[in-house]
């Protein structure tokens, strides 16, 4: 029987018959069952789970259990995956996130710019079901991968212009991005930024009025992400 | 005494302490009240709030019944204003938004842009205590006004250039920006986007990879803002 997600378990949750569907297209090895609510007639969910071998299960109780709310009609069961990062990409690396939506929402941000993530321990739980319903579905077909630290990420992927998002940094607006590089574009904590150790690397700053004192970590993320994809295809 | 907040009310609130110092530091004119918790030892409400003459309640109930999650210590209780858009102004305008986190993640955005905004009815409540939040203040600094047609804007703030988003629409990478001109960005509800009568005016599109169906909504408006931003200061 279901119960309710924990940060440990084995397995997590999609939420909503869509981002089931996805679930199933994206990653249909990693799902253990369906569970869909007798209330609801989405006939997607079922057909999506029966062409993969995927048990459907009925049950109002388990969809009561992992979204209270009752505006859920299908929930999709996967064991969590790993999906290592490939040193020919560009990363976006999130160093101690905390908000499980504006993790899922760059996942999202990741993959409409070709992007892959990493994110530095401690942070928000890229498998919590919030995180992945935040995505969109983008959690099942980007790569992202956690790390115990910035170094154990240098230790791997170290051959790359790393460009650190700090406050004090030189315009990013003018910063150039050449189509053969792979970078890594690092961002710190929503609350605290990034550490003034990272101002060992080309830190760059995104131009802001003085009316706030940041942007929101998702948002200055994506405007990273887009600008760097759009330079790449110029 | 206070109660739950409802779209209807003359008054709402700020939640939180460093809201409230936010709220109380760019319209005490609206402040009728703050309400502090006896448990909290933060000094800066209560001295922000004397300082302009505003009432200090110290009420444990009063924060349990709006804040009801318990990591609130401070709630300002303001009149709702109105804050008149100004046509030497870039704007970026919403149509029928229905999410009250991206509503206020936007005015941060707008606040970070130097932009103003305008939100097109239906919509989410540019009001409600949980917008007023996302905006981390920006509700309390820039300017925003709510229509109830596009058609309505369009009657005051016709004499400009009109960029609707469409996924239909010519690259937004090679749109030029002349810093004498004043724009409007205009984005459609989450779900649905822009209806096709908006293709009348020149629309763009974000250029993304066909691995998501769309960006999401403040993420999208983000990316519109800045490159408006970083355009005219070049």
């Amino acid at each position: 029987m279901v119960k309710k997600y924990k940060k440990d378990d084995a397995t997590s949750y999609a939420l909503g018959a869509t981002l089931t569907v996805e679930l199933i297209k994206r990653r249909p090895e990693s799902v253990r069952a369906v569970y869909v609510s007798p209330r609801s007639d989405i006939a997607a969910v079922p057909e999506a789970a029966r062409a993969h071998g995927i048990p459907v299960i009925e049950s109002e109780k388990a969809i009561n259990v992992l979204s209270p709310k009752g505006n859920c009609f299908a929930i999709g069961e996967f064991e969590k995956f790993t999906s290592p990062l490939s040193a020919e990409r560009d990363h976006i690396v999130l160093v101690n996130p905390s908000d499980s939506g504006n993790l899922g929402t760059i996942m999202r941000a990741a993959a409409a710019f070709d992007a892959e993530l990493a994110v530095i321990r401690p942070c928000a739980d890229p498998f919590d079901p919030k995180t992945v319903r935040a995505s969109m579905g983008a959690a099942f077909c980007i790569n992202f991968e956690c790390f115990d630290s910035f170094e154990q990420y240098i230790s791997r992927f170290g051959d790359r212009a790393i460009v650190p998002f700090m406050l004090n940094g030189r315009p990013f607006e003018s910063a150039e991005f050449d189509e053969g590089k792979r970078y890594s574009l690092v961002f710190g904590n929503e609350a605290t930024g990034l550490p003034e150790s990272y101002a060992a690397y080309d830190a760059v700053r995104i131009a802001q009025s003085d009316k706030v004192d940041s942007l929101n970590l998702s948002v200055a993320a994506a405007i990273a992400l887009h600008r760097l994809y759009a330079a790449k295809r110029r």
